[in-house]
């Protein structure tokens, strides 16, 4: 049979990928859960938060609180409903993200989707050595991949702690790599006043403005978890009210584990990881009216033999699309999660991976963060699992790319022209499509068993450490302006002089 | 903490399962494209249908097409829409199947599903021997645990070819293997006349009646492939009229690989499926008005490199969901699949299958064809894949089990009475569900790193591996009169006598 000859890669380089370009969702998001249920699992978080109230470690945010109208008594703050509900009128449904380069700023909210790079676990793994400590120049290598990726839309906060560096001035360090290897937006972390101003001082830096100027520019995206169950410590209230009060975006996010830190029910879970979003939501427009933040939902459940946590569970998919519908219910942007507690880059941590997209992608979310690279129950950023995760996604991008039904695509004249016991491999109706008709893999091998044995019988793990040794080969850093990197090398050195931020 | 102890497996054996029981979809399925965009496949097809025809290689189906009101002429047949219309309004919307224990008859159609075990490959696989010949044995050891799992509710025709038996009598042994080692409802063969009815005689043994008096039993389901781009062949035809003069059922099920036997575009993939779909269902309709039909879809693509099928790639997950909604829009029963073109047990088998799943599922399916144990594009059933399918369908059945929402679930007075900072481990609220709060996996690990290691790092598919023994080792046969027993061995003894089947 004729065949369509070999594809041309879409990219320089020799791999093979889409361009970058942000993910609209064209199907309408699951519901698991009916309207009312929504507004009964809606009405127990107000309950929760007028009756019981969120513990609130941080003396300033108990005086914002209070100032706009909560009941204080102690640690302890009570929101009536009408005040959280006057609240939420403020929060801007939909938003933009600036990054360094403007083509890769991100459209929050809608249909649109964001995929964030794993960020935060303390390990790193790989086939070749794995998991270990990692290191800022391994980071760096990271890093650059996720640039490379085009299906990833931003940089999620650092893939791991480079623990070669001084704890104290290490989030300087990270941050600078963030800038530097990076044209994509990225996430900073917020735990703690000192280590949150840091990140906007050296993102108004990169976008060449002041902190002041960055105000009315989101730019930075940090994750703030509540203390599960109820409590808000001091560096999360901290870091929420830094972001808040320049202008910057919080994803508010429940760390809430059914059986464990919540109720065992998935409803009971999703009550308190409502009512503790919710109090996060609040706070920000309470510190700046109309600042943009997010719903994060990440309720999942523990084994209840061990009281290990579980991810990519049934119960994790079904409470992602709920949480879906609970932010859609207050108007607010949802950010769900691409979990696994997986120990090795293998079926589980595939399937349960596609249970956690699943979940998000047609749960609404408009940010999946750890998108790529996440293993272990976010202990630790894998190598490989970037690469496998970066197909995953490219799928699910090209999934949400709908059928084209039109009159050439029906394609009722080519189906007459081959006719009966034809084929199609070298008509015209194909010739003229071939190239961009199908998903082009990053990773999966379609050749039949026996050339796959031929070709050595390759397991997907090891295709995948090949893929991103191959990419990192031919990365290309994006450029900076001098002037940007010297102004951030000042920047750094200074606050390294100054001893960084204090330990939390 | 206090842990809730160790949770009680759900069945006799070590391996614990939920019983066996019929998944029901609660949520709305995934539309892919609009009902115009539906409709415009429909009357697409029906061009096809009435401009071009199909090609039908058996002279008495054609006779019988013509009987109907189409035009013939030649081998070509050619159908007008008002006769496709006409006959689809005798299609049942949802039927029964009988298995040999009526604690297993299937209910088809609605919001109901059924998954059937892999059916049809040339060979067997498994960890400990790799890719191989099957033999009769082994593949009773398969069956064996196509019983035991309670997960799959229906036996796939045959998980792979018993190479070490003659080929002309090789189905008579294969059927009686299936009917002793399962009491659950199992697929037959349909490629050409005897064969199918070697089927139907021993089916109605089984069930202690005559063919005659199963004719108003719907007792077997066959798949029959149209010979895409266009044609039915001799034997697929003949098991066509066999099975629905019998009262028993067929998927029509053509192969349309865009860009191979059926146009490049999607739609067109569709149109050419959905032509030939609804040519084989009116001639089951012409044989017996309203005798049960389903609507077989199982559109994929190639690697337009190298004319490779490919499995659970995106196209394929919205060609499926598509199909669920042509079926829905004809009112038949809708056949999908879930399937991979992976070589090995790790995570693109893992990934292909989840989307395959999710495309199945969400496209609101009936029958789930080949849900568990399929390899290879479908060449090889592997005894891993069968478990690590099982697993991920359990996990696809608990999400399919709705969120509870009531007063209890949502549980404000178990956060009230755990507080902020407190856990919810050993609270009355969590000890009173812990045994049945979540998913019990099949295959999941979710130690962490260090415990796995200890415990010898032991991958996914080594675990498969561990399972499918444990299960066969457990295994119990289901009972079978003596009677009936006899008389199936009667039956294939003389049928080996007459010399079998005819080979095509």
């Amino acid at each position: 049979m004729k065949r369509a000859g070999r594809r041309a890669p879409r990219q320089s380089g020799s791999i093979a990928q889409a361009p970058f370009k942000q993910i609209t969702r064209p199907y309408a998001a699951i519901d698991v859960i009916s309207e009312d249920e929504v507004t009964a699992i809606h009405n127990a978080a107000c309950r929760v938060l007028s009756e019981i109230g969120m513990k609130v470690l941080h003396p300033p945010a108990r005086k914002l609180f209070q100032g706009a109208g909560a009941v204080v008594q102690g640690d302890m703050v009570r929101l009536d409903p009408a005040m959280v509900s006057e609240r939420l009128k403020t929060v801007p449904r939909r938003f933009t993200l600036a990054a360094r380069n403007p083509a890769h700023n991100l459209r929050v909210g809608g249909k649109d989707l964001i995929f964030a790079s794993v960020g935060g676990p303390a390990y790193v793994m790989d086939n070749d050595h794995g998991k270990r400590d990692g290191t800022y120049s391994e980071m760096c290598d990271y890093l650059k991949l996720v640039q490379s990726l085009n299906i990833l839309h931003q940089e999620g906060g650092c893939p791991f702690e480079p623990l070669d560096l001084p704890a104290n001035t290490r989030h300087l360090d990270m941050y600078r790599a963030q800038i530097l290897h990076l044209d994509k937006n990225w996430q900073t972390q917020t735990l703690g006043h000192a280590r949150t101003m840091d990140g906007i001082e050296m993102a108004a830096i990169a976008m060449g403005t002041t902190p002041e100027g960055l105000r009315s520019t989101p730019t930075l995206l940090g994750i703030i978890n509540t203390n599960s169950p109820l409590q808000l410590d001091i560096p999360m209230a901290e870091g929420l009210i830094a972001m808040a009060d320049h202008g910057q975006v919080v994803a508010i996010t429940p760390f809430t584990l059914a059986g464990a830190m919540s109720p065992i029910t998935i409803a009971g879970a999703l009550v308190q990881q409502h009512a503790e979003a919710l109090a996060g939501i609040v706070l920000t427009q309470i510190v700046r009216p109309s600042v943009p933040v997010m719903y994060g939902g990440f309720t999942s459940n523990v084994d209840m033999r061990t009281g290990s946590p579980a991810f990519g569970t049934p119960e994790y998919t079904k409470a992602a699309q709920a949480s879906g519908q609970l932010a859609r219910h207050i108007g607010v942007p949802f950010r769900s999660s691409n979990v696994t507690a997986a120990n090795e880059i293998d079926a589980q941590a595939a399937y349960e991976s596609q249970m956690s997209l699943w979940g998000a992608l047609m749960g609404g979310a408009h940010l999946i963060n750890h998108a790529a690279g996440w293993m272990h129950g976010g202990l630790t950023a894998s190598f490989e699992k970037l690469i496998l995760d970066a197909e995953m996604l490219g799928m699910m991008a090209a999934y949400f790319d709908p059928i084209e039904v039109s009159a050439a695509s029906l394609a009722v004249d080519a189906i007459r022209d081959v006719g009966p016991g034809g084929h199609f491999f070298g008509s015209d109706h194909t010739m003229r499509r071939y190239e961009t008709a199908f998903y082009t893999p990053l990773l999966s091998n379609w050749d039949n068993h026996t050339s796959w044995l031929e070709k050595g019988g390759v397991q997907t793990r090891e295709r995948a450490n090949t893929v991103w040794k191959q990419m990192l080969n031919e990365h290309v850093a994006p450029e900076i302006d001098a002037a940007i990197s010297e102004a951030l090398d000042a920047y750094v050195a200074r606050r390294v002089e100054e001893g960084g931020a204090p330990m939390n």
